[in-house]
């Protein structure tokens, strides 16, 4: 598999970020990426498929929120902090900020160990 | 027609909330009202069909982002911003600066006069 295409900060589009966050399995897995650490695929912990997963991985993506790196066979995610900081002052925050305080998000975790 | 059902501030829901604004019509919407003017239907110029703006306002009003009111045959709308501050701080203020900064909802505007 190539390295997944992301869109630089100049081709982020606002309402594709925006839309890409109202969701709370996605809500939840930027939350855990919030850390700044990057984070194999199957470190997350969501009670949705692996396909399911894997959409919502590509959602985040494509908007420019997460960005995800291939090695082998294993894929790795990282929060696209700066870039969206940079492009969207404040939003990403204020976001954090209400999903932490409502538990949005709060089924994603991580798994005990990478797998 | 029946006043609509608003959520209360503590019924709302962030990812619907955020859904709502993930889209460039309802936030030319939302950029339209922040000037916290209450606004008949008839005065948003939008380049879509006036079904389609009234299914973008219920989705506005479901999420609690703005307040329908009718009087007689007419609605009204304003921005519950208070409500949106005091419930998800900060968050309406970095997607209007966004959507400012990134003429998005440029397309939404004011007619002349109401009709």
């Amino acid at each position: 598999m190539r390295q997944a295409r992301h869109p630089e900060p100049g081709e982020m589009v606002l309402t594709d970020v925006v839309a890409a966050l109202g969701d709370p399995i996605r809500v939840g897995v930027v939350r855990v990426l919030a850390d700044g650490r990057e984070r194999g695929w199957g470190e997350l912990r969501v009670p949705v498929a692996k396909s399911t997963l894997s959409h919502h991985l590509r959602v985040l993506r494509d908007a420019g929120v997460t960005r995800t790196r291939q090695e082998g066979t294993r894929c790795y995610v990282t929060l696209r902090r700066e870039d969206l900081d940079s492009r969207f002052p404040g939003l990403l925050q204020a976001l954090l900020a209400a999903a932490i305080a409502d538990d949005v998000g709060n089924q994603v975790g991580l798994a005990d160990r990478a797998t």
